[in-house]
Parts: C-alpha cells; structure tokens; sequence
C-alpha cells in the first residue's frame, strides 16, 4: 500500500465514468493517496453515475459533467493525465439486447475516441480498461485463464470484447501503454440499487433490507465469482504503474466461486430480513448465462502482486452498514 | 452450377453495398440464375459504389440509394428477402488507421441493424458476411485456419471481427442463419480502380495499362493468397443455400499463395507495359503488414463442395479485358 500512495502521490488521473461504482471508489483511494484527480461522467439516466459517489471528496477532485464521445472535450480531458482509468460504460447485458446501438456508441465510440485522443495528444498515459467475463462466452474449461477463446453470447460482451481489442491494438499497433482487466461479478458500496439490470448482489440486498421476497431464477447452483470493490480498486492502482502489465489482459475476480444461492443466503443473513423464492429462468437469460464460471488469477497475482482478500460476507457486511447510512441517496 | 441456378431462381435476395465490387459481381449472376435482386447502396464517395457496376441488368434489379445506417429503411428493405448478402462496408484498412470513427459507424452499426432488423422481421432470412483476413493479426502456424486466434493489428480488423461477432453471436443467441466468409486478397472485374488503399491488384492494372512505374515496398517476397470475384461469388452463392454453413465461418481463397513481387510481375506481363521500383516500406504500413500469408480452404472445399479455379494469370487478364473496354466508367 505504501509503494501504491508513494507512486500516486501527485500523479494526475483522469477517471472517466468516475462518478460511477468502481469509478468513484477509485477516486476516494486517490485522493487519499494525494493523486490530482480529475473525473469526467456524462451522468446517463439509469447508469450508476450518481454525485453522491464522491461525497466527502467533492472539493478535493475536478469533475467535468460530460460525454467521451464528445472528441473535442475528450482531446483537452485527457492532456497532461499520467493515468486514465476508462469506466464510462454502458454496464448491463440486459439493455444490450434490447438497445445494441446504444450499447456500441457508448462501449465502442467512446473508448475508441478515448484512445485515438491519446495517440495524437498523450502517447505516454497509461490507459486502464474494465472489461469484463461476459467476453467469454460459453466455457471450454475450467478455471478460466486469461487466453480463453472469447466467442460472446451478447452484444454486451461483443462490445466489451472490442474494447479490449482496441486497448491491445493501440498497444501493439502505435505503442500505448494500455491494460485491460477483465472483472468477473463485482459489488460493494456506491454502486447504483435503483434497478436489477447489473450487480444482482446490491438489488438483492436492497430487496432484503426492505424485507421483500427475492426471486431466484432456476436451483441457483451457477457458480459465480464475487469480488468486492476494494479489491477492484487495488487491482486498477497495481495496474496503472505496473511496467509488466503493459500491453497484458488481467482476470479480476476473488479467484474463489460461490453458488448462486449461496450469495443470496449470505444477503438475507447480512441484511436480517428477507425471503427467498425459486422461479424458471425468463426466455432471454437463459441463453446469455454461461453456467458456472470459476476464473484463475494467478496472472494478476504473479504479474501486480495483487492479492483479492475480501470473504463474500465481509463485502455485503460493509455494504450494509453503507446502504444503511446512505439509502436515501441510492433508493 | 444447376443446383446454384435451381436453389435462386425466384428467390428475393438483398445486396447491401450492392453497387460496389463483389455486391455486384454476385448481383450479375444472380440474375442469371433468375433470381429477384434488391440493391441497397450508398455511394459513398471514395468506396467501391459504382452504378456501372450494374450495366446490362439495371433493368433487372432493384436499386435503392441508402444507407444501412438508416434504421427505417433497413427495417423495410429487409422483409421479404430469403437471402441477405451483406457486403456494404468500409474497405480500406489504410483509412481505418485515419477515420476509426467512420470505420466503427459503416462497418459494425450498419451490421448490426441490419442483424437486429432481421431478428425482429424476418428471422428465417439467411445472411451472409463478407469478413476479412484482417480479422487474424500476426500469424501463428501456416496455413491458417478458421479456429486460428483473432488479434488484429488494425482498427478495420477489429471492426471485421466485431461484426463476426454479431453474426455469430445473432446465430447462436437469436437463432439466426448466419455465415461469415473470411475473404483473403479479393481482385477482378468491376473493382474500383481510383486509388491504391484497397485491392493493389487493381491499382498495379492501371499503373500498369497506362505504362507507369509500380511503386514495390520492401523485398515483395511476402506471400498473398489472391481470389478472383468470380470465385468468390461462387462461395457466396453457396453458403446461401448449405444448411450446413450455418453459424460457420469460412476461409475464403484460392488456397495457394502467391509472392508479391509475382503477383506484380504477371500484372505486367498481362498488360505489356509498366516497370517495377522497389522502396522501403512507409512507416504506417509496417506495423499493420502481417508478412506472408497462406490459408487453408480445406472447410470450405468439405462444407460447402466450393473449389476455386481461377488462376492469378487468368484472372489478370480478365480484368485487362474488362478494364481496356470500361475503362471511362473506372479511372
């Protein structure tokens, strides 16, 4: 940890779509570790972007409401950044079906402008990327290793899939520093509880904390493996100084598997409240999950040190406490 | 051939990007084999879209100007059709490097809406992509395969394997048939002939026929697999109709590589003029170059009993032919 706020110390970050779950939680690690940080979140209705993310640090960051498919404002964004964490996205596979164009303008568009911008006017910035397992597609074996054939089942993980294309071209093609980390079921405090299109561990805990009766699609015996935000943040922090990571794909993720039911019992524990039902799969799921899904990190171990450390009952313990304090900004 | 002429007659087929190089090398044969042609193109300047492209069956076709991009009119023009041959696109990888935006708009939005019309209007549509062997990045065995990895080195590769994605993926998730055709160095008749970003066989022709030196970078020892349209069309026609091609991917080629420098030297000869200077390779280029190149046909042969037979030589001289006659529609 001290290495990590001795390299960020004065460094000057852009993270953009840091308004955002894991955008904002990399923001308060920043600023206490003295990092010039600026945020760039276009604030989209129904995404996670929500101001209260950086309570507490709002006068300490420069927060720029705007778009990064705007190239004129990203071209001057990203001048003089050392680091860029790119987090503006659209994050739900399940809007992706139903609106593929917008999912490409904001997951493909934006990122692309992102990078050209650095080709032309910041060559040296390292440039971070959030991808995700839904790149993946059906699964040939398992633990899944970071060289798995990647033949995605939505547009989600299509367009996710050429953003990591992008980020490794623009290495290898003009010499960008660029990583891309792809994260397997990520939760934990700031993300958005309006609605259950992503992150089905805050949805439920919300539904739980309201003592309501959570549906579960199927026996709910998927694997899945759940890594909580702290976690993520050191992974992107590791990411964005490690020379080794240059140019590399990273799986992020606890690198342990728990059933789906499981993670919900451990909600309904942590909350207090709650009832679980069991019902079939709606048509459009179905095809899009992947089973069960167990991830190896022995890549990101080796190359960044990186060490995930949070039990799934630790994450929603302390995403309780928070939801309960701060409901009224996220309900 | 029979069964070709058998399986079309009277079917509604589609051509996007029907007015350029290979939509209208397939729209000639097909209406030969009597089937009821729609055109959609945007003539775009600068891309393949030429309306004497169609010369001889313009009474015999249908010709929309538009643009795929346009939602509505994709939507409309789409019903109906049995087959869709989906060839409208960006084509030069040298552009993709200067205009990435414009490459992501024309070669996946179009795609993709052209996908998502059929999947809501007409799901029993075959539809047929033409991909690129600009889809592989650098090569790792000889000759290559369909399962061989993707990691393109150019904005256009990752575009092309995108919308491979798409395809695959509306298969495999919506159920649509859908084939993907990997084409290699495609040349011939009805080409454009106005620049040198796409298909240098054309290019060198004309250099060549107005008795100019032909500009070689580096050694010309890398080898290309060159596929005269007549071929290719044949491909195209096939994966229409086989129901084993569905959801598949096929290399598309002659199955036999070429030295560049060869390639060069039978322009030459075809066209009994032009000389040849050898310069070093400009810097954008090199990077992209993926050196010598040899693909396997072997699924295509098996799947689709597809057997290409033009040779280079051949193929040169019918575009001489074709070029000496049409030349004021192409220079």
């Amino acid at each position: 940890m001290d290495e990590l706020k001795e390299k960020y110390k004065n460094k000057n970050v852009l993270i953009t779509g840091g308004l955002g779950f894991l955008g904002s939680n990399i923001a308060h690690k920043l600023v206490e570790y003295g990092a010039n940080v600026t945020i760039i979140d276009a604030l989209l209705s129904f995404y996670g972007g929500n101001k209260f993310n950086i309570s507490g640090i709002e006068n300490k960051v420069q927060v720029i409401i705007g778009d990064i498919r705007d190239f004129r404002l990203t071209e001057k964004t990203i001048e003089g950044k050392d680091i860029i964490f790119n987090l503006a996205a659209q994050v739900s596979y399940i809007d992706s079906i139903n609106i593929p164009l917008d999912d490409l303008d904001i997951n493909c568009k934006g990122h692309l402008i992102v990078l050209d911008a650095c080709r032309h006017r910041n060559p040296d910035a390292r440039l971070i990327f959030s991808s995700s397992r839904m790149v993946l597609g059906e699964l040939l074996y398992s633990p899944v290793t970071e060289d798995h054939p990647t033949e995605p089942l939505s547009i989600y993980g299509i367009h996710k899939l050429t953003g990591e294309k992008y980020y490794q071209t623009y290495h290898k093609t003009y010499g960008l520093k660029t990583v891309v980390l792809r994260i397997t079921n990520p939760y934990g405090i700031r993300q958005q509880m309006k609605h259950s299109k992503y992150s089905l561990v805050g949805w439920f805990l919300r539904q739980a904390m309201e003592d309501k009766t959570i549906q579960i699609f199927g026996d709910g015996k998927q694997l899945r493996d759940y890594i909580y935000v702290d976690d993520i943040v050191t992974a992107f922090l590791k990411a964005g100084i490690s020379d080794k990571a240059i140019g590399q794909i990273y799986n992020i993720g606890l690198g342990k598997s728990s059933q789906f039911l499981e993670m919900v019992k451990t909600v309904l524990k942590v909350a207090g409240k709650g009832k679980i039902e069991c019902v079939p799969w709606p048509k459009n799921y179905e095809k899009i999950e992947t089973g069960s899904f167990e991830m190896s990190m022995e890549k990101a171990k080796k190359d960044l040190k990186w060490f995930p450390r949070i039990e799934l009952e630790e994450g929603i313990k302390r995403m309780c406490e928070y939801y309960k304090k701060f409901k009224q900004f996220y309900w």
